[in-house]
């Protein structure tokens, strides 16, 4: 029975995840992300409204049209965590393939939020959640299980695809975190486990494969320890305060919360996508927030509570959206004096997100730091550590997983490569072991482990 | 007689150069510029119709209210080339002086045209021209002198102060190119009679200075070389084609034409900008373009010359602004598909100027470029030499003018100290002859020169 | 009554720090470094045996012979930690002054061993302990007190001499680590009642000034971690395992051996510099190694230990110098193969220390590393925090201590200037109270604090 | 009849180039260089005295025993530069093939050379000269063409297989300068006459795939304008006077003379390479140096002629080695006092290469510098044009020759992968029709053109 990778997004770019495994007849998606980049070289993309083939025709969705050349039958579509380059297009693809959705519980609940939200098409696959250390069954040969694994959102785990021919592990995204408070460590000894029953292939993000200064990366307890140092002062002065995160990071979220809680000052969480994201992981108790927490993320809502904060702001903790300073955000609006709540000399503004390398990013967070300087806020940047595999950790995971087969996935061709130079180290090699695929190529394996 | 140098503006910053000297009662003003980056910190900023303290309250033209504090008169008004960052807020200013504005002859009359489009203001300053090589009395002890310069800008001079406690000489901004087509070479002859007669004091541009890799600016040649080959195989493909770059670098826009002059194009200059300096230096003869070429500037016209070019694109040669992607320049609006003509599969693009270093240019630069070529057109960058002094330039003109005192200009702090270094390799010492200046501070001479 | 301050060293260069503080009659020194860098210059300098002038005169140590027209008497000479660009000349230079040199135990010690190793000056000034938290007298009108610090060495101070015309701070070097093991935290509470009383300048490091992404300074807590996550699988591996990092890093070496105590390993610290420092403190009671750890200086004694490592990898944990990959130190020779224990595949090399920034740091610890890893070793880089402030950081200790006037110190210009626009964002200004001084020059303050 | 393209050597590295092409049964190699990196990582490495399977092992040279396994009988050694990259293991590896060694007139007289000094091996294959524009018969099939190119060193070409499956073009290293005064033009002709013949695959270089900024690589002719803006001052001054290039960098040097002949200067070109690239190049014609230059590199001519420099340093012009800083060259002895030839202040140093960028020579250069510096020298470092392709440069080739195969070589990963996103811009797509191959794999192109 031969097994087959095919690559369908996520090659050449970092964006639109999807690839595809084939084992005998049997197929299993992973992902349908989207390439958030893409947008900005055509301004009248509105993705809601938009047709699958505009969308792929933009570079914006994976182009899965050459899933009909593939002869067999898609048993699962599997999303391994709930960022938006790994689920966003599920509302404009799943419903081409007859097949349940399987996640674990908060990407499911994240997924459906999607699917409501879509305006052109109607998607009806099954929802079916799949938890950490769990498996279930694909089809007769095909044993999908999930393992406990850490990343920048909860419920994140790594994929193996139990088949006769071999174990296929699906790795996008982790890192190796001992110290999350939300999420468990990731599950070291069921990794060594599959890597002694024989893992035929791994698929493998990359994000960081070209980072060579950064060996392991830092945990988030690294990034709880420069928080509370950061905060402490801040809290205890009589002046406004906002931290602005990644909403769906709620490990982070955490962190703050707890740190603020200690204060007197009363949590308010605002922007739309902070109310998706905590809103739900809080209902799932995911996230635990103080009592006198509140989260808003209607424009109306977010009005009146940063009204409130600037008739008192020594009383309010703002967690904010826009650590780009992306600008419709609610951060770069405030900076921008577009809202009732603003800035004063000695109001302290801690983002705590990198600027994530895009020229245009850096220009709008510079824009968004500068005009908060310019009003007089002081701004702390350090607080962050990565949610991707460092080098070492890659080095790490190759060693524990033992793979026949490597397919780095989830970057440009710089990516791929610098990835396919940890494996040449640990001793694999180029066009032997690892592969290097573009989007809409296959890896055919026809040998399997023995 | 004590002589007195007094920061206005262009000390803290890139932009909005301004200068004082006073020599006994007598003030000479050099330049009033604007600082246009500080525009989009408050992007309702309307320059045209906004009062001068709102302006300066915003950063955008210099603070010279500090003036009125100085107990002199202003005898004369002096820029040096025009640029915006150096005349660019002479309709805001100058009316509060009873001065005559002196400039060379383009210099003026882009001054000229300054005034006409001020809308709040009613500028009636004298206009005086003075060539490059000549001398007027400003005051019974002071003459003014322009030395023959060359920059990106044509009829740029470097201005010597004739006093009785030695000279003052401004150079803000120059290099050293002995191979322009439109300008003459520097005077280095003057340059060193003058030190010989003895410099008291040189306010310097400092552009370069922390540019450590770049020792001895390259020429204009230079550039024509590499536009030579760069633009030979497209002008002859039946592609369509543009070169965009500085629309006031007339020496760049000479050698663009020349060359294409060789070819079948027809050349049409295109945006409001390019007209607005190439319509001037055509006019004054220093631009020769071919018959056949054409500057359009109106939305109207520039709109109907791309139509014509999206008929028969390998007929034509558009020259355009929007080098730095800014989003209403004519190139980014073309590569963002709203204007008539539309980038085809092989169409060149020719950017003859760098990316002037600023997150917003990063940005806007990179996208026009991502939708150029998302569009088929083929990119050639790398067509461009500055137009600033290099260290090594730098250094050949402290040994010229051996000045007792040297004022760094036109940087940040930064720049600022990069060209204090290269001054104490030549044996002066910061705080005993070389003088950091903030915007607003002054720097008293009290011994003059023997 | 005047007071001075004297800039001796360290104003144009990281290294060869001296200052000199006059009031009225009395003069205090602070600190007498060596400028290593300088050292490669010329090759054949050999510092144990070469006299002050030629030392001076090849930019190794401070030039202190301008001292020989201060008018006045110095009480005393003055150390805040033991860095060797602090402490390094003190051989070379404190015998011409008749004053008592005064520094906390651990400084003293390493002091008196740098006195010891001297072959060409006798020295003879008193060494007087002062602990953190203490004052003594100086003279009749001024007092000297230590300041509870923290920084990458132990027993680290910041200075503060209370005269009549106000406190003068010394800063020189410094973080703010409210996490270390062996250090308390800084004394926040004392340096704002310093501020409160009057502080007429302080003396300030500005190592970290021109880092503009990093805020506030780690503490060492986040290097613990880091430390714990890496160490943490190469302990228990069955191959040769090396850490090196600084050796006067007490700190570090502390987590490194609570981290190893844990093992069953055995430490041993190995190298001249690792005895001279680690030895010292261990026999000081600062650092607490476990019962069964050893240190070896000579290289006889270093030798045999590495006999006895490479016969029996798996048992030991071996500690070196040799971080920045200088040809002589241990760790590059291992890498060279030059010693007897031989790097294997498999083995694990912690480098617990950043690359030094100067190119010939960067080019021996690339070799190290590529013959490391060519010989099969694994290398861990990341695990390392700076022992300096960061611009926060500075921004923090402006505020407490609400000088009159800043002088920035221990850098080169444009650190210097770096520095000066902190100060200038905190509403200070160059030229007016913040005072930017060159090797050799003295700014005076007439009038004190009232 | 199968075509095969057989990595051996440079497809991991930047150095040690060597393929093999076979055609049925006939096997042409390209190069045998040597990869001087290594070196440093065994200090011990003797090359003129060690076996070639040491040298293999060590990676200094590529490692052609997989040629033992390859079925077929080799006709030709061709080697298309004579850079040590290329040429350099000639000697350790020739001897093992039965066949003739093709090359340009200096190409051949360089491998000469280097068979003569071989101490370990008697190479004894016949020498054969092709011109650029020549063909020769191989075998019966096969015809061998060189191609008229241009590169930073004489009589480079572009080599043609043609082989009754399509051509096989190979082209390391090239650049496309028009304006070269030693080398004619690249046969831009004749490249488009083969592409429309049919090439099979082409073999070629990426060495500046990565620099993004640089499109097409600058002519000679700029570096030429360079230097005599650079040099013009110098030249006229009562100083001594050193320039600095590469020894083979034949178009360089002659320009330099040319600018140097105008002067009362007398020519000295110093140091072993540069006798052995430049004398060679006189004798065969290719360098037309004035009457009274002379070229010394023996170690006592090159004393006798420093010391007559260091006489009457103002009538000499050095012309010497070391442009890297390498310890034992002469510039950098020179610049360490190590010659009668001292440097004094006020004497120019022109530094016509760039830093190869690796971080060894970063280290040398600037310990060079800054020795030659604080001597008082005065350094001119931007004079220098790269001899290699750019990215435009690569497309116009890839358009010229529209190849069905590409290999890119002669770099690492992330140049090769750089060269194969170019390619992917030009409709090729990696893994279909660009090949990354690793040392030691093979391509197989089984369809030839028809």
């Amino acid at each position: 029975m031969s097994v087959e990778v095919i690559a369908i997004g996520g090659y050449e770019e970092v964006g639109k995840n999807m690839s595809a495994v084939k084992v005998g007849d049997d197929v299993v998606i992973f992902d349908m992300g989207i390439h958030l980049d893409r947008v900005h070289i055509h301004e009248d993309t509105d993705i809601a409204r938009m047709h699958s083939l505009d969308l792929i025709e933009r570079g914006v969705i994976p182009d899965d049209t050459l899933m009909k050349d593939v002869d067999g039958k898609v048993r699962a579509i599997v999303f391994t965590h709930g960022h938006l380059d790994h689920i966003g297009a599920v509302a404009k693809l799943a419903h081409r393939y007859q097949a349940p959705i399987i996640a674990t519980p908060y990407t499911i609940a994240l997924i459906e939020r999607t699917i409501k939200a879509e305006r052109k098409f109607n998607v009806l696959n099954t929802l079916q959640v799949l938890n950490a250390g769990e498996k279930c069954q694909i089809s007769p040969g095909i044993t999908l299980e999930f393992i406990q694994s850490t990343h920048s959102i909860p419920q994140s785990v790594i994929a193996a695809l139990h088949t006769p021919e071999g174990i296929i592990v699906y790795a996008l995204d982790f890192k190796f975190d001992d110290h999350q408070k939300i999420s468990p460590p990731p599950d070291y000894h069921r990794l060594r486990e599959l890597g002694r029953k024989g893992v035929l292939a791994m698929i493998v993000e990359t994000t960081r494969a070209n980072e060579k200064q950064e060996v392991k990366t830092h945990s988030e307890k690294v990034a709880r320890i420069v928080l509370e140092d950061i905060m402490k002062n801040p809290l205890e002065e009589k002046t406004g305060m906002i931290v602005t995160t990644f909403s769906s990071h709620m490990e982070r979220i955490q962190a703050i919360s707890d740190i603020a809680s200690k204060s007197d000052r009363q949590m308010l969480l605002l922007g739309r996508s902070m109310e998706r994201y905590c809103g739900l992981a809080e209902a799932m108790g995911i996230l635990k927030l103080p009592e006198n927490a509140s989260i808003y993320g209607s424009p109306k809502a977010v009005n009146r509570a940063l009204a409130r904060a600037e008739a008192k702001r020594e009383d309010y903790l703002l967690i904010t959206t826009g650590h780009q300073g992306e600008p419709d955000a609610l951060l770069p609006r405030i900076a921008n004096a577009k809202t009732q709540f603003r800035i004063q000399r000695g109001d302290n503004v801690v983002i705590s997100a990198p600027v994530i390398p895009n020229p245009m990013n850096v220009a709008n967070r510079n824009l968004m730091e500068r005009r908060l300087a310019s009003s007089g806020a002081r701004i702390y940047t350090n607080a962050h550590v990565s949610g991707h595999a460092g080098r070492e950790d890659h080095r790490d995971f190759i060693r524990m997983l033992n793979p026949m087969h490597i397919i780095p996935a989830h970057g440009d061709l710089s990516m791929l490569s610098a990835y396919a130079e940890i494996a040449e180290e640990e001793g694999y090699k180029l066009g032997n072991d690892i592969h290097i695929l573009r989007n809409g190529q296959a890896q055919v394996f026809n040998g399997g482990i023995r």
